[in-house]
């Protein structure tokens, strides 16, 4: 894991936190920090787990927008490829060698249809979820033009309430439309449920999936029915993918924050009782903040605010540390509870962020720290690539 | 306006939202977009409003991280400088050219001390804010090794219950230490009561700011008695200017909110009980953002979640319509209520941020719209700037 050569040049504090080789003491603040041994535990262990189950594993890159810890999770984890939400994450992805790249979303503007159907080219595999059948001929014109082919997923609404079709029947219905459409490809289903990876409770969990896993089983018969047998049966997260993985139906997992880890999602429970971030995962990713005021004697004021951080899953924790606690932040400044006043001003401390997804959003890069010593740093590579 | 020559070569898409001389039509979403006469209108009116009421006003750079809406202030406001949060922020705007610079914030680390002190050397006077004596110190000796000068606020918590002291006892101590250290010059008062600026009630909002006031001139009165009038006193945001600058004693405005707006702020009310959106500042900022699935009848999904934007202080909210609603929203995706299902795949609609600067801090871009066309796109000069 060296750095990439584009950091030569780069001046630590204004361009970049930390450079590689630097103690981890100096790192400037706030910034996101790696635990690399953490965070290969976490990518090793869902690799094993995806293979003793005979599932694919296309690792979520939403999460991290990084390329490289995308390349981690294919090199040590065993990851397909990538699954994504925008045309440009996808582009940083195709760009940066990832061979097999799914949008795992709806792509209807004319101009980032152009750009989706001109990625295959650069030799990577396409897949784009569909809702909607006139969205089937907007993107077989656009690869005829090209001269390439996008493959596609027919996207269930199995309960996240968002994009996706409700019913089997319309499931055939664009099926068939993308099977007969030039430049285009039937390769199998999007069925992700987003709103229940957040409920702490295994058991009431696992009664969303099921309901899910229902009609996925249901589609997937209309359509062998038909003659369209899906290749793959993508979804799962990190609140889901054992339901996923023994469902008998799904073959793909789309997992994401099991690598990083955040507050929200610690918060929930395995079957055991559990929460997850004691022993199912480790957290692998850290605000790291410095103290900057103590002026109040029960109270340290540390440099990590809304500018660091997402806060709409809640308010991030003190990692390690019972003693003290995150309780209030504005744009630049939050709030530490200190009540024996045991913080020194220029004191570090880790926060686990409440969501980590759009928290890494927020900042360039990750510095992946070993041993006290910082190792790497990577760019956030598709950060702020919305559009 | 014409933007700046480092556009030429950007792809629109893949690098930026749009490219000037564009129809506001084909603006790629999501991103931010600023309506230049509100923004301009917005602008010339606190300008007008400091200049009658005799105070400087420092644009608070902290809001939208841009050198190019920076100058405009300068230009049109006669916003005698910035103030921003962090020493990067600071070496952009003087690296921008603006020549001066409030670091209205405390600065703890040796490498940040050590870069704060060097930036006068670029020509700007460069201002800081200190709440410890032992600060006092760290500074001097910075300025001494780098030869220059740097000016101090002693910073009065008067109410926002962050950094600052708050006794003018304690403001006199820091104050003379500062005055007697080499490289150090005692420049004022920093009294930014941050906690009220979005209390709904006008009368509430200026109870809280007349306690303020009374600290602040209980502080300047101890601090003449010691022969140290302050040159400065400086405070004053979107949700108080007024009570600044009818005090008697602040001569410096720091507003940042009123260029811009946002929801949040548009909903505190004015002394005649009218929502500050409806009559005092116009709504500047939105973002645009694209129906991008409308699977179901009733409810179309955008492509602005949350990593287009902060919902810290609340959702956004449709701008110019009342029948459709912005009810939630996920990483990549806003839900929209469509109760009558009006709204079509990939028609654009204006969001109004729930809080402005951390939604301006996820993005790479504004893009300056006027009847219809894109007329200029600057970059987030300071975006990510934390560290």
């Amino acid at each position: 894991m060296n750095a990439p050569a584009k950091l030569e040049g780069l001046e630590v504090g204004y361009d970049i936190p930390a450079l590689p080789g630097m103690d981890e003491a100096d790192i400037q603040t706030p910034c996101l920090i790696l635990d690399l041994d953490a965070l290969e535990r976490n990518i090793v262990k869902m690799g094993e787990y995806a293979r003793a189950h005979g599932m694919r594993h296309r690792a979520h890159g939403k999460m991290h927008k990084s390329v490289d810890v995308l390349k981690l999770q294919e090199r040590l984890g065993g990851a397909i490829g990538v699954c994504c939400q925008k045309v440009s994450e996808a582009e940083v992805f195709v760009r940066g060698g990832i061979k097999d790249v799914l949008v795992s979303n709806q792509v209807r503007d004319p101009a980032k249809i152009d750009r989706l159907a001109r990625l295959p080219k650069l030799g990577s595999r396409i897949i784009v979820c569909v809702d909607d059948a006139d969205n089937v001929a907007e993107l077989s014109k656009a690869a005829e033009k090209h001269g390439t082919t996008i493959e596609c997923f027919v996207e269930i609404d199995c309960g996240a309430g968002r994009c996706g079709v409700t019913t089997s029947a319309d499931v055939v219905k664009i099926a068939k439309a993308i099977d007969a459409a030039p430049g285009l490809k039937f390769a199998g289903i999007q069925a992700y449920q987003g709103a229940m990876q957040h409920i702490d409770s295994y058991e009431e969990r696992k009664a969303k999936l099921d309901a899910a896993i229902a009609m996925v089983k249901d589609a997937v018969a209309a359509l062998e029915t038909a003659g369209l047998k899906p290749e793959l049966v993508s979804g799962g997260g990190t609140g889901s993918y054992y339901f996923e993985s023994e469902s008998g139906v799904y073959n793909e997992l789309q997992c994401g924050s099991y690598a990083f880890m955040d507050a929200d999602y610690g918060r929930i429970h395995d079957k055991d009782g559990r929460r997850i971030d004691q022993g199912e995962w480790e957290n692998a990713l850290f605000i790291l903040t410095s103290v900057m005021s103590h002026a109040k004697a029960d109270k340290a004021i540390c440099d990590a605010g809304l500018k660091a951080q997402s806060v709409d899953s809640g308010l991030p924790f003190v990692y390690g540390r019972d003693d003290v606690k995150y309780i209030k932040c504005s744009d630049e400044h939050g709030v530490i509870e200190d009540p024996k006043g045991v913080l020194e001003v220029n004191e570090k401390l880790r926060l686990v962020p409440g969501h980590c997804d759009p928290t890494c959003n927020v900042h360039d890069w990750y510095v992946g720290v070993r041993n006290g010593k910082v190792e790497t740093v990577w760019p956030v590579s598709a950060r702020g690539k919305a559009y």
